[in-house]
């Protein structure tokens, strides 16, 4: 066996066996394959691509290139993972909701990347707040609480870290089964029970089709089944920011909103959605049944109260639930007015997450430093009827950037228009349920 | 401009700038772009292809990324190249041929490589050879002699160096405006006037059929007239290995015996068509003329005189032109007979090429010796009778290699039928005329 044979077959879209993903996939990581093969190979799987079987291979043989954690939480574990978004805030509803029912929820997160924001960053927003849980440490606190969001802890799949860099500096991002061996490697390797998908579809996502979003859903899906996983994918909307906030203290507010009940429509179905998913995976009861255990949760305050045990056990201040003033403060408020009258017809999502990271809240390079207070807040939607002049957003910054500049950017990702000119809104476009 | 936003261009099958292919070229000669991005770029290259705008871009690119020699000998200088094959030593009888008809030939060659031979290894079969000239000495010679054939001098298109080793670590080997750019930018850096180019077709060649041979070879006729220089490609038959030897000094004697006149038909076509196209290019007369013309050169045995004056000038033994035995002389020789009776109706060619490497003659790694008394004599050809157990070839070499193993599979080889069975002879196929 040798790599420029695989090299090979796969360029002429031959499928490879176990064997030979399993020999690639370790020796890339132990080095002895080197990047210009390893790269060469991924575009040639960018172009032929990866049948399931094989797909669910490397999945399997990328998981086992680490450690294969075990949480011994004593509950039914439930993972829940975003193909990433722009306003994507339901992990912070989701997981306190899911631990208010019972559900075990050891949550392990990423940091935000290019447009797309990431959970770690926004919890790092609570003063004192730790996202560098000792592995002990994070299934203790879901012993205690049910819940605990964490960054990486171990040497989790050392493959995926290898190869998404390397995906990363040669344009081999998009190829459906190599998003879908990099997410679910890395959610059979911590563990879980079952795995609640979450993608994204639309100009924020990373899928831009329904149908799309649709094959990586399904593919997620069956890996994750073969693997003994209990697995559904929800596809949600990414054609506008989800609810009314972009940015790391500013969408904490708003999670802390939606879990005192006050979440926008848009932001309230699509938790609400993934949230009665992680009950249903976990055996809580029908999916009519989970849905009104997770409504439950939110009216009678529970998920507040995990979300509140959460952060006490992290070591963030937990007083942030009643005065957001203890959050990360914008130095700069600069409000956006209306161009023109008419209705919201859209609002540019990718433009929004671009704007939003020049802002500080995200990271445009890898290395970047994030402004916890930075971000936006929108006063209006798609669907509102504005009057020109009329405060549609504001933008924060306490980051040395040119606001004006990035204000009249701002002015261009609201498109006006008529009334039928409104796209008809739907949240939670599909379920694909495991099988 | 980054290498990522050209790497998904290409992805995309949108066509490069030539500002774009400059700016990769001179970056990955220069080392500012890894290895891993230009291996995915050239893999994009395999699956998407280049335009022949493209192609002819990065040929000139690749040219202009060393030095661009101006060949001072006085004449109209015209260069040969061969895609490589199994016994072709069309360049020792064409040289000396187009030299004798007074054309100037400066012809730098390489090593044999994989399955097939190079002329550079040929010529260091004769005792005393030297085939490092320096640049000045090598033209001097051609001044001198009319011809002169060398190792590359001079820092001459390091960027197909490095592109051509990292095609070949990462299967991106095989596509043909990579494949194009990679000959063309050597015979325009090296500055001929006029360039014939051999594209051999079949089993034994790197282009395995008519049509694919045609592409390259248009291709190329096109980039060489665009650069201004006067190009022509001929397709010749590598079924099966062409005349009846294959192997360094083995192929010496064969071209000396041709240039006295003892050619064997497909060799005799081959070259006849080679050193005619050669002639008239440098506009000796019309094609009719420019064949009689190289017939003649053969006859009254000018042709050999050039070689006899090119191995003296470049301190090789000329006396090798009357005695074989000053050639390096194989230790074993292994007799191989017919395994039945009938007509050889196909002599494998690429096998026929791999079992003259394990005998020594060959490198099948980069850095592999070779054994320059090694190779195999046919006695028997596609087309003749023979009866079982009547001798078809002998195998040479003075080698540690198991000779018995290698006998067994050469009788493989050669494949048995009825007369009708065997393949219509057409040496050369097709010439492809610069326009």
């Amino acid at each position: 066996m040798t790599i420029y044979e695989i090299i090979t077959k796969k360029k002429r879209n031959a499928e490879l066996t176990a064997d030979e993903i399993n020999w690639v996939t370790a020796g890339y990581t132990s080095g002895s394959i080197p990047d210009h093969q390893m790269s060469a190979l991924l575009m040639a799987i960018c172009f032929s691509s990866l049948s399931e079987r094989e797909t669910s291979d490397l999945t399997m043989a990328m998981a086992r290139s680490g450690d294969m954690l075990k949480p011994d939480t004593g509950g039914f574990n439930v993972d829940k993972h975003s193909t990433g978004g722009v306003g994507d805030k339901t992990t912070l509803i989701c997981a306190p909701i899911a631990a208010a029912c019972g559900v075990c929820v050891p949550k392990m997160s990423g940091r935000g990347l290019g447009h797309t924001g990431g959970t770690i960053d926004k919890l790092s927003a609570i003063p004192g707040f730790r996202t560098d849980l000792g592995y002990d440490e994070f299934i203790g606190n879901v012993r205690k609480a049910g819940l605990a969001i964490s960054g990486q802890t171990g040497e989790l799949v050392p493959a995926d870290k290898k190869i998404y860099a390397l995906r990363d500096a040669t344009a081999t991002v998009d190829s459906i089964p190599l998003i879908c061996s990099s997410i679910m490697s890395k959610k059979l390797a911590s563990g879980a029970d079952g795995i609640v998908l979450d993608v994204k579809v639309g100009d924020g996502a990373f899928m831009k089709t329904i149908s799309e979003a649709e094959k990586l859903a399904e593919m997620m899906v069956r890996v994750g089944n073969k693997a003994g996983r209990k697995c559904t994918a929800i596809l949600t909307d990414m054609s506008k920011p989800l609810g009314k906030t972009v940015g790391n203290a500013l969408e904490v507010i708003e999670a802390i909103e939606a879990l005192k009940g006050n979440a926008p429509k848009d932001l309230h179905e699509v938790s609400a959605a993934i949230a009665a998913e992680m009950l249903f995976i976990a055996g809580k009861g029908s999916r009519e049944e989970c849905i009104s255990m997770s409504e439950k949760a939110i009216a009678d305050g529970s998920a507040l109260e995990r979300l509140r045990e959460m952060i006490i056990l992290q070591c963030g201040d937990p007083k942030v639930i009643e005065n957001y003033e203890l959050l990360p403060q914008a130095k700069v408020k600069r409000e956006i007015f209306a161009e023109k009258s008419g209705y919201i017809c859209g609002i540019s999502c990718e433009e929004t997450g671009i704007i939003s990271a020049k802002l500080g809240a995200g990271r445009l390079s890898k290395e970047a430093a994030v402004d916890l207070s930075a971000g936006i807040v929108f006063d209006k939607t798609v669907g509102d009827h504005v009057e020109k002049g009329e405060r549609i957003a504001v933008l924060h910054t306490s980051s040395d950037c040119d606001i004006e500049s990035i204000a009249e950017e701002f002015g261009k990702v609201f498109h006006y228009g008529e009334k039928n000119d409104i796209p008809e809104e739907k949240n939670v476009i599909k379920t694909v349920k495991g099988y």
